[in-house]
């Protein structure tokens, strides 16, 4: 079978998803949707995708700027068999309507709420509970980065508490209006919603979580204390992470001293768009001290959950029901 | 008795030092020093100071530039009483000898290590351990800030664990020559060196920092983990610290969201050089969780020291024996 | 005669004008006006304004904020002679009509366009045109900036065109929405907006501009050629600067490199909100090449239309029929 | 012929450059040389480069982070036919030496000056004055930026003058140390050395720029305004460099607001490290008023050179003699 996907909303997460969705055999892209005809919307039409309008009204827009469309949204919605909503926030309810009007599958990003599906998913930790689903929401660039890690650790060591400080980026790289410049804004209510979100993925974990944004636009970066269940060395630690899928040691030994030196090695990697779709921990940053796990890890926010958008299509079709084949399917297939 | 304070080192702590010296009625700024011909030279004769030259060699650079200076070091340390070394880091060593040597008592800042002086000092929990002592160091904009928070929760309500992640400006404002830019660099070593410096003058309390560096220029901002020894509430660490000397609420409902917005404040209260002594804590940002305290609390790296060391000269030279009324003495005079 | 001012936008424009008209003994506050009950509003009141709330409905809200307020706009329009607006751009066209209905004179500031009153205003180039006007516009700060150092050289030695590129900063510090970060915006319509606009106030002026917006908040920066009408040194020019009132020379020889360091003087120079109501210009980046002047000047956005605001308004009470009378009193008592 | 090529400096140039030889079919890559054991010198053996090092006493370092050595500077010397030079800057004098006492060939970059080997080279403009040539410099981003958008105008127009404002950015984005942070940095020396540094490419033009440095990390800017020697129509002006190599037009209506966009639309093309070769001139930018064209490019500074250098190696062996031919098929081995 090969699973026939739209891609609602071709902008930073939609873009990157259409690319993985091409490599993979089991998959392929039956369209994408843009609302203005932007140099996005060319992009789409040059990498050979079908391209479909969004907002109907905006059709006469792309034929004046010469780019060719194939139809609407509901168009598209009848072409495919799962569609990966990448819309901006605050449209998932609406959308969702939608999609079960038309009889497809959906997979929502991390911007929706858990509560809008009911599911939240997580290639490592929750893969086989989503198996056959119809409408799933994948967890959001932070969350995915705090299970990749902490995951592992719960099922291997158990954890007692987690208590993590996300250093957020401002805003991405191609977003050239928003902030903030010159200032840090932490996120008054504590705890801030990433640790709720984390439970989505591992139930029973107790972690509490606050949250800065940063004037920077490369990567978010977390500070993370582990109270351990019990006691474990250092080199344990790494050595589950190192047998961890998409968790990639980076160290400052070698010169990698920030998130910028992280996008530089990813640049130099040739990764596709230079993006790094691995959660990067600092080797030279674990410490266990006295039963208390101290690390840093960077999460490129544009990235990380594009395999597992690729990992949540495998499960909800059933294309195999064992979570480590999909995982290297498709690390393979995006050269991960 | 008029305490004849000298100023070893005109640059961004020491300018502000020597203003707040002359604010006070027990003591006087008897001259101060730099090492070459800037601005800030002629920003200290304007300001009616006698001006001295660091590096001997250097006179003629300063006369050239038509700056009157009044002698070298050796000639400043021969009429005070008492010198803030306000230098930059690793000179300490060395110009300790020379204060020695020259008889007089002197003051260091937190760039110094504590094992310089073996004496370290915040006005609010240790003063009476420095009274009449010669040689002291004034703990950095960092270890004050969270000392002044944590002190009086550790002697009202008792603490037994801290976690604290520091999100550090990258430079001061006037430093246009240093980064990051467009990055996020962690400290690798864990705990940083905040943690044990805040042992230095709460003795005892078991704390432990981590610290990223970002691009900003205004002021650090902590986000700070406190399991509390008894419970206690929200409104009661609010009340604590609604008492508690140069610990200042801000609020987000009242637009004040961000770091940049703390120092319009400040511009706004007409401070000296927009500055603000006190640690801004966010208000509607402290939340207590079944026992364990989360705040955020930001931290103006330029001046939140200033106070500490008008306190420190009045515990070295006696001129009062309790620290809450050197404190009044000194906020009355610097208005904060 | 005391003019009776009234302050429609209690924001960064409008606060400092308030004080700058507090600061006059021919003028006084009548009252501010505030939309919402922020710490600005509270801040209104500790400087003892009277509050009036732009927006009826919002009454309520200061009330329940413990913000006493003295009325609506109305009111306030009743009590004064006239209304400086700084509401945010767009609204000129509205709340004129309501001025002119309510019978007071009005002063708009440089958001709104020329065509709105008609009449612009430069201290320095045509404070005499508006002598008894009843609505005008006070340039903006670009302008204004441009028009103090062009204004001197087209009257004393004539100009035959003048490029100048605006590099300007991407937001207010106090804004922490807005950006952009990591990013240089280039203005594409050619000529920008700015070179038309010093027309308004320098008739005749042959001017082009254009402009980018940068990652910073703290001044705009000019970098200016212009061709002479005939040939003059360097040390001409300087000399003609010299005796301008509101242009003030910085240099790099002395450590001002950058805007940074402007800022760094200002606060040293303990000026009100740390601003800077001079135009600075690099006396040592002032270069006449070949009867080419180029040159390089930084404005401070936030205040250096304030003293205009204060000579606008004697100009149109005629409280004196001199610019220069006008502009001494206005320094004198702004410490300019 | 293959010409065998050396890389000294395997860093930001040059890993780069190293990539493009690899690229073509008339050369190939004999070493790189790193000085300390980093990332980037793991990542030249992970491309299969010979590594050598270029301080001899630091190959014990090298060995003891098990990265394998063939030998030093000296070594690769013997086994090249020409050397690329990417050191940083004020090594050109002493390495040239070096370089004629080897007998081999050598290519610098734009931090030399002119007169290190009285030779500058820029593929469109002076390809065929470097035929045969032995030590060769090819000019800087910025010049070779002017140089690409500034020469087909000369050759076909005629320029009378040239004022230029490059918008610098402060640091590549693999620098986490350097700023500036929240400033901006005029160049006060006028003109700035960048309109002498065009002279040497394209001799005879009358060129004067002015330079600052901002707070960002992926382009410069240039606002440029041309004097053009005969009237031409905007059309014109863009038709000639439609035909222009390595020229690309963006447009702001299409959504390529800013450098950031440019970034993001180069990484969407899946280039080489995200990188642009190109110059992006915005085409909505670009406009011709009574004689005098004005237009903005960006440029980025990473990467623009890197086409130029494998030129300049084929013009300095004459692998080809003519410039078109070479460009052509530099651009086709690099997708351009």
């Amino acid at each position: 079978m090969t699973v026939r996907v739209a891609i609602n909303g071709y902008g930073t997460i939609g873009k990157r998803v259409a690319d993985a969705v091409q490599a993979q055999e089991d998959m392929t892209v039956v369209g994408v949707t843009k609302t203005r005809p932007t140099f996005e919307a060319r992009l789409a039409l040059e990498k050979g995708f079908d391209l479909f309008v969004a907002i109907r009204d905006n059709i006469p827009k792309f034929e004046a700027s010469g780019l060719r469309v194939c139809g609407d949204l509901d168009a598209l919605l009848g072409k495919c068999d799962v569609v990966i909503d990448c819309t901006p926030g605050k449209m998932g309810a609406q959308n969702l309507d939608l999609y079960k009007l038309a009889g497809v599958k959906s997979i929502f990003q991390g911007g929706e709420k858990h509560d809008l599906t009911g599911r939240s998913f997580n290639s490592l930790s929750n893969y086989g509970d989503n198996l056959g689903a119809d409408h799933v929401r994948v967890v959001s660039c932070n969350t995915t980065g705090l299970t990749r890690t902490l995951y592992p650790l719960h099922r291997d060591i158990g954890i007692d508490k987690v208590y993590a400080t996300m250093i957020r980026r401002g805003v991405d790289p191609n977003d050239d209006k928003k902030g903030p410049m010159n200032s840090i804004i932490p996120v008054l209510k504590v705890p801030s919603h990433h640790g709720p979100d984390v439970k989505t993925v591992i139930p029973g974990l107790d972690i509490d979580t606050t949250a800065v944004a940063v004037p920077t636009t490369l990567m978010h970066l977390h500070s993370v204390v582990v109270k351990l269940r019990k006691n474990a060395s250092t080199e344990e630690v790494l050595d589950i992470w190192d047998r961890t899928p998409r968790v990639r040691f980076v160290s400052g030994e070698d010169g990698i001293t920030s998130t910028s030196k992280i996008m530089e090695m990813a640049r130099d990697m040739q990764t596709s768009r230079s993006d790094l779709m691995d959660i990067a921990v600092w080797k030279d940053g674990v410490h266990v001290i006295e039963g208390t796990l101290y690390y840093y890890q960077a999460i490129h926010q544009e990235s990380d959950v594009v395999p597992e958008n690729i990992d949540c299509i495998r499960a909800m079709f059933e294309l195999t029901r064992n979570n480590m084949e999909s995982i290297l399917k498709t690390n393979m297939a995006l050269m991960i």
